[in-house]
């Protein structure tokens, strides 16, 4: 299954090869200095789409064979996972059906609409996503690319930590942990499959928001949890009710510590971010940074990554860091 | 000369390897539709300290040998320059003294200092940057590193066109024109001569502000012109006086036609960069893709690679975009 999950990213590395942006390692000197260690910012909000979604949708759609790819596919997203889902079929000349909350940010759901899908709007207090899909999928012959519980978006997704292997070089032995944001659990899954194959040293936290830590719970007692509230966190790609079955299978297996972030210290790393980075990121998308930088996981004497997992803010929650956050 | 120049940057960009972030090519979609072209961003505010210049520093001073090295650097800088000479000395343990105009950005002035360096402060309409410099070098025994007008800074810049070709890979025949934003012309000179041997085939232009536009003026009667004035635009980072003698030398060989850019259009591009690349840019760093999102070089039916030079932006500058640009 491990072998079968890395070969699979190694694959996806090779589609991706051409059609996906090559993210940096970004690092601060001055934040290095003020935290005494190494910090390095896999900076996925350059990703196509504006996030690591498009990775894990451009492979998906990618295996799918051309006369099922030709019938379309269909997606539920929140807002980052649709965009790409949109792109990618757009690169490859086939349609795309987008399931979105009526409160995802309006600049995810304009974008969306913009790369070519089609949007169908819904309530995620009354309305089940994956109903409203299927629905859709039983009627046109599409094909559901899940947002996380799938082999090939998880693999896709596993292409960051290719990247990060890569780019490191002789270094790589030098990196004590890598962390990124979760909610399906789709990313961090597609980056342990592969590090335990490549760089099996490194841990590997998930990061969440407080009040939305299904994941970190889910670890803690070994068996799939569920988040109490749907809203009430500006961390709106992180707001998954529980943990998907396959990323979960994938995670339990190994020994991992999640962290929880408050919406003022995700406030704070994207401040920094722009200070320090100058990268733009979206809150969900600065969380694992947020855990960095409160201290909550200490840099001290430590090489550690970041994945900078999107950019697709609001501008006026950006235009409130300036004004709020110290 | 010329294949000396390039030979140059091959050996910077050996020194760079382990120290420079590659930096990306980033992409918008989006944008990419709407002006019908392709867009690829070099994103070099993504750099150590922000900008470009840490390549032109780091090679000048890896190329000292160590007794002259250990006596210390000095430079003059409106900011990007002397935060990079800052970095790169305090990463061979050597001391620098940065001298600054009184009226650069205070972050600029401020992160200079926190890299190590000492700072000495002039004013830019009385006092002569490079006398000041000179008269540091005489009592200290410490080598200049210029800001453009030295053939192993040139050689760091040219660096960037060699990323960009190996990222480019077999897609290099497509790229129709190189943009960067011009001040001393060391940059543009790095791209020139690197291109030159590599993709003669790629159309190289500068991009200067409006009123500071003696690089274009220079390159249209054929010998070094000046500017007017010494402050009116919102690009701090392009506002030398006159092209380097060594950098003309090697722009004036080739047909070459540059852009100016209002401070209107700076800010237009500031904010595009913001929503769709998700980077943060300073106003001289955006001045090159303000010459194409203004249209005034057309990318319809293009590929054209813009060269993000910087992102050390005042906040209060960056809070106005969202105010004032539609």
């Amino acid at each position: 299954m491990n072998m079968d999950a890395y070969e699979a990213s190694v694959l996806a590395a090779n589609r991706l090869k051409r059609e996906a942006v090559h993210t940096p390692l970004v690092r601060s000197d001055l934040l290095d200095e003020q935290l005494g260690g190494r910090l390095l910012v896999k900076a996925e909000n350059l990703q196509r789409t504006g996030s690591f979604k498009f990775r894990g949708a451009y492979n998906k759609i990618a295996g799918l064979d051309v006369a099922t790819r030709n019938r379309g596919v269909v997606t539920y997203s929140s807002g980052n996972h649709g965009q790409a889902v949109a792109l990618a079929a757009r690169l490859f000349g086939i349609s795309a059906t987008v399931v979105m909350p009526r409160d995802a940010p309006g600049v995810k759901v304009e974008n969306t609409r913009r790369y070519g899908a089609e949007i169908v709007l819904y309530d995620r207090a009354s309305e089940s996503r994956e109903a409203i899909g299927e629905e859709i999928c039983a009627r046109t012959g599409a094909t559901i690319v899940p947002p996380f519980d799938d082999p090939d978006v998880m693999a896709g997704q596993g292409t960051i930590a290719l990247e990060i292997i890569e780019q490191m070089g002789d270094d790589l032995s030098s990196v004590d942990a890598i962390l990124a944001g979760a909610s399906g659990g789709g990313l961090m899954a597609g980056i342990a499959a592969v590090c335990e194959m490549r760089a099996p040293h490194v841990a590997i936290h998930p990061v969440e928001p407080e009040n939305f830590d299904d994941l970190c719970r889910s670890l803690s007692c070994g068996e799939r949890q569920r988040n109490e509230h749907s809203v009430g966190s500006i961390c709106d790609a992180l707001l998954g009710a529980t943990p998907g079955v396959l990323p979960f299978s994938v995670l339990r297996r190994r020994a991992m510590h999640g962290y929880t972030v408050s919406d003022v210290e995700v406030r704070a790393a994207m401040l920094q971010a722009f200070r320090h980075l100058r990268l733009v990121l979206e809150p969900g998308g600065a969380a694992a940074l947020a855990a960095v930088l409160s201290g909550k996981f200490p840099l001290y004497g430590r090489t550690v990554v970041v994945v900078a997992s999107g950019g697709n803010v609001d501008e006026t929650l950006f235009q409130q860091l300036f004004e709020t956050t110290p």
